[in-house]
């Protein structure tokens, strides 16, 4: 009998999605008797461990204490694709940072038959070359990588994959827009309910800070260019040919006079002498009978992409969206006035593990 | 150079579903030109067209014309599968029928590596022991053929990848519920809409039949037994062991006395003489403010399954539902209160054939 065949998976990152996605991946292992996944690899930025026989590494909770105390450094991206090239085995990058570094040498990877799975934006939401230089390659012929990044938008919802249905069977996408932050949905959620007066604005963002949802410095998200980076992921798969996220419209929500301060404490210390503009834009909306909320939209006919505050009616489902969910609609030809619509959790390292891990599956399919 | 790779595809049906997957299969042939596609079988229950040498049979609508006035019989299932299998190339069925025959005959397929790919629910909502049958060999064993069923629930939307994806991570799928019937969600949302009166039982069922939203004898829909099959494939994947869609409550909505007349006509002359059942549910809920709707439910914990009427606040998502859009709530461990949900069109030609079609991309990559 030929040995088991086994797959090495390669892990970059241990932050909250990486360790999610470690347990997921320990789950995946137990039950999937065939291909054998051993992970081979995994690295923080600062350390790594590994075996030059591509042993596993120890496939359990302790594997984090072993890197923890680990006195090896990181490979460097070209060795460790040297070091995953001459196993005899097949090999899965699983990126779990939000590094550029990393996205910038997918195109590397793939060509030399290592499949790439990630959350991380930055490769399909940056330059639009890099994006040519990705899917030129992923899938294209026997060896080559698969490139999947389910995770990239809404998290573990089915987002990606089903843009993509549509678009390979033939359906014409007119319309996609929604609440893509799950940052934003929760602020807007609270500061603008659809019933009740919700809090002050500086308020409900230091909230948000003190709750973990949202980046460490919050003008990471309220500049608005995490949605932009969705959009540009999702426009680009629609068809759209968009240069990068700042190729379009986006509304920031830092104040002008905010955007230099040295640090996010500073920030948030300074936020409430600019509630009164928030609160005049919640006004307006009020005296239409709407809510306001932060949203994206791309419309394939006109092929505008923008960001930003709109009103909404009470009843909108849109005004009606609770915590910090996520809501993806998408119109097109085939399901007309009704559009496809993916709602639920965007954010959170469980669920966006789950995207990394459905989306190591379909790599583990294919290859 | 070795010559270009081939699928042979051959299609069972080609009505309302069937016409549409052809429009979709042409377009997926012209713009993947690997592997090639070769359409080298179709049949209707009367007529077949195909070729001693697998040749394509013409994939573009003429194709229809071509089966309308062929002298050929459908060939029986397992001389079909014989000229799939004695072809030295790969080969998928599509089984656009809802017939319990060709269900039956999955298991057979597989076996020899014909992979599967259908809207037909009978073979997963049917007896268990035909559901052990085929997932003991999809894909159990290099060489198995793959089984794809998409369409079987919600048509196109993607609601059983969705399920699969969260199970084969590890996710606790604790609770299932939606509207799960498109001629149902149509009915209620005019029999009992948000706001306004709406019509009378009788005069909204017969609406319904003359815009083609309900089977031709209306009660195959009024029975409740099409989305007690769509619970049975759900709670069957999530890892129950449902016997059959006859083995929990099914609340029917034919009166009793019209169980057995003979006709779907007669059926609708008769109705009327029953709408003050419906209407007394009608205004129960009125009472309360609340509207009814027709809702399936897998409870996890209790492995209740049921399938019935349900009240609604007006405000719930499920009570402001339009036309005959479906919509399903998974709730699950990591989801925790706010469920994943996937809403849109659950029937109609165009949609269930997307379905199909993304199915037969997920077996052309994986064979």
């Amino acid at each position: 009998m030929a040995p088991a065949r086994q797959v090495l998976v390669a892990v970059i990152g241990a932050g909250g999605v990486g360790k999610c996605f470690l347990s997921q991946l320990e789950f995946l292992a137990k039950k999937r008797p065939s291909p054998k996944l051993v992970l081979s690899y995994i690295c923080t930025s600062k350390k790594a461990v590994y075996n030059d026989d591509y042993s596993d590494v120890g496939l359990s909770s302790d594997v984090l204490s072993t890197l923890a105390s680990s006195s090896k450094a990181p490979l460097s991206l070209p060795k460790l694709l040297d070091y995953l090239v001459k196993s005899d085995s097949k090999a899965v990058l699983i990126d779990n940072t939000s590094s550029q570094d990393v996205a910038d040498a997918y195109p590397m990877f793939l060509a030399r038959g290592i499949s790439v799975v990630t959350p991380n934006k930055k490769a399909f939401s940056g330059s639009r070359q890099l994006w040519i230089d990705i899917f030129n390659v992923s899938g294209a012929y026997p060896g080559a990588g698969h490139v999947f990044h389910e995770s990239s938008v809404g998290a573990g919802l089915p987002v990606i994959s089903t843009l993509k249905d549509l678009v390979q069977t033939g359906d014409e996408v007119t319309k996609i827009e929604g609440v893509f932050s799950g940052t934003m949905s929760f602020l807007f959620n609270s500061f603008a309910p659809t019933s009740g007066s919700g809090g002050k604005w500086s308020e409900e963002v230091k909230k948000a800070k003190e709750l973990g949802y949202t980046e460490p410095d919050p003008r990471d998200d309220l500049n608005g260019l995490d949605v932009a980076r969705k959009l540009t992921i999702l426009g680009r798969l629609a068809g759209l040919p968009i240069e990068s996220p700042t190729s379009f419209p986006v509304q920031s929500l830092i104040p002008k006079e905010l955007e230099s301060v040295a640090s996010g404490d500073e920030f948030l210390q300074k936020l409430p002498e600019f509630d009164s503009q928030m609160e005049e834009i919640k006004t307006a909306a009020e005296k239409e009978g709407k809510v306001v909320r932060f949203v994206g939209s791309i419309d394939m006919a006109t092929k505008e992409v923008k960001v930003g505050l709109e009103k909404f009616d009470r009843s909108h489902p849109i005004a009606g969206l609770k915590g910090s969910n996520n809501m993806i609609s998408f119109y097109t030809k085939r399901y007309g006035d009704s559009p496809l619509i993916i709602q639920g959790a965007g954010a959170g390292g469980e669920v966006t593990a789950m995207g990394v891990t459905s989306d190591l599956l379909k790599v583990l399919a294919q290859i």
